[in-house]
């Protein structure tokens, strides 16, 4: 039994993108320069998606773009910066400020999460599989913070040709019984793996994984598949909101005894 | 600017793990024979620490298992199966069934998590150090499910020898600025990169990793720097749990008023 080798490395010489910079384009360049291979999956940092599609706003509107990005919000947190608001963003992620960021851009600027970060994978996808002369496969990548953990991971936000779950559940274990729910959310650990070797603060964003061939996929669904709808999660709303929403729920359903007892 | 290139990889032809296997002995013979180098990280599936260490018990106490494995109750989640309990267990880790496992066990048992991981992480670094001539890292991974996500991913549980979280607060970004939240978990990247090379349920439960030597440190902390406390958690406890704690509260606030109401 044998398993995959696995390389992985970062793109180097990227340049500071712009809008307008056509990224597929230079990533496909930078890809043929230093020998990415047909199989081989880019990890790309959201961040220079959204700067080459001018996904920048006005830093005195930031906090404006995280109220139009939000579809919901899912807890607040008070600090003396000020309210961070984790939210669920109109991509479906549960993340602080929407994904709205303002490290390594340009001054008095802040990104938004790029439009549609499986249209930019699909696009990167194609640039690069015609420029290397084979099938690649792309994930877009952002820094998330989750519940339970101190610090962040990488997280897949948008892909394109992987496998970005991978559904083992009625799959046998070596001892030949059913692994009942197992379901490798491999986007996200492709991303984790690529920030190893990514420097985003230091103009190394993309990371090239190789050896894992066999999770390139054509057909593979975007990166809305990790995510879990707010009706199947336990922790769709923050424990203070939610704790206030009983409250709010129990003194409705007493309204009447309560209007009755002070009226 | 160069990135570190990394090459991961399974240590192969290591037996199935009963109770006491010298692990530490077994790990390290396999690492020599197979190259490890001094600066290679080893991700090491629980599972195999805990068989070894025979944290097995019989099926049938399985739920006495999680409940004593228990520290506090999350959430809940009734399902055809049964109840799924998402707890905190005694490492301090939010898991599902504490992290009680039935898969790749033998017939009629479960697994429970090793009683200290890090202890485990810090005697396989200590063997497979020796045998090589140099310091290793190792950390102790399982396999999580998240908040908002699907599938898992694997986490570190347990790491001697290595950065596990690293703590960019207060570092400047590529335009000087300080990044203010960037805190990588580093550990919980390395288990999740290693997972894509193993084959636990095929005899490949341990991952070399190869090209980070700088995160290496004797002195570093275990994997509970990891586990964000519940105190400072804004996911403490399951929206639905919140939801009822909140009624509940809302009716002792009221339970007098109610009281003389009903008397």
């Amino acid at each position: 039994m044998t398993s995959p080798r696995l390389t992985l490395f970062a793109l180097d010489g990227l340049p500071e993108f712009a809008p307008g910079d056509d990224l597929p384009a230079i990533i496909a360049a930078a890809s043929v320069q230093q020998g990415v291979e047909p199989g081989d999956i880019l990890a790309v940092t959201s961040k220079i998606v959204s700067k080459a599609e001018g996904r920048i706003v006005a830093a005195a509107d930031r906090e404006q773009s995280i109220t139009d990005e939000t579809v919901r919000v899912v807890a607040t947190r008070v600090h003396p910066g000020g309210v961070t608001r984790i939210v669920e963003n109109r991509l479906g992620l549960v993340m602080a400020a929407a994904g709205v960021d303002a490290s390594n851009t340009v001054e008095g600027t802040v990104l938004l999460l790029p439009l549609d970060p499986d249209a930019s994978a699909a696009a990167i996808r194609a640039a690069v599989g015609a420029a290397v002369g084979g099938e690649v496969g792309v994930i877009i990548t952002d820094t998330a913070g989750r519940a339970w953990r101190e610090g962040q991971t990488d997280i897949a936000i948008g892909g394109s040709g992987v496998r970005l779950l991978d559904d083992l559940r009625g799959q046998p274990d070596a001892q030949g019984r059913l692994l009942d729910v197992t379901a490798p959310a491999l986007g996200d650990e492709l991303a984790a793996a690529g920030d190893l070797v990514k420097r985003k603060a230091l103009g190394l964003p993309v990371a090239v994984i190789r050896g894992l061939p066999h999770l390139l996929d054509p057909a593979a669904p975007g990166a809305r598949s990790l995510n879990r709808a707010a009706v199947d999660d336990l922790f769709s709303l923050g424990t203070a909101e939610a704790r206030e929403e009983g409250r709010r729920l129990e003194r409705a359903a007493r309204g009447s005894d309560t209007d009755l007892r002070n009226g």
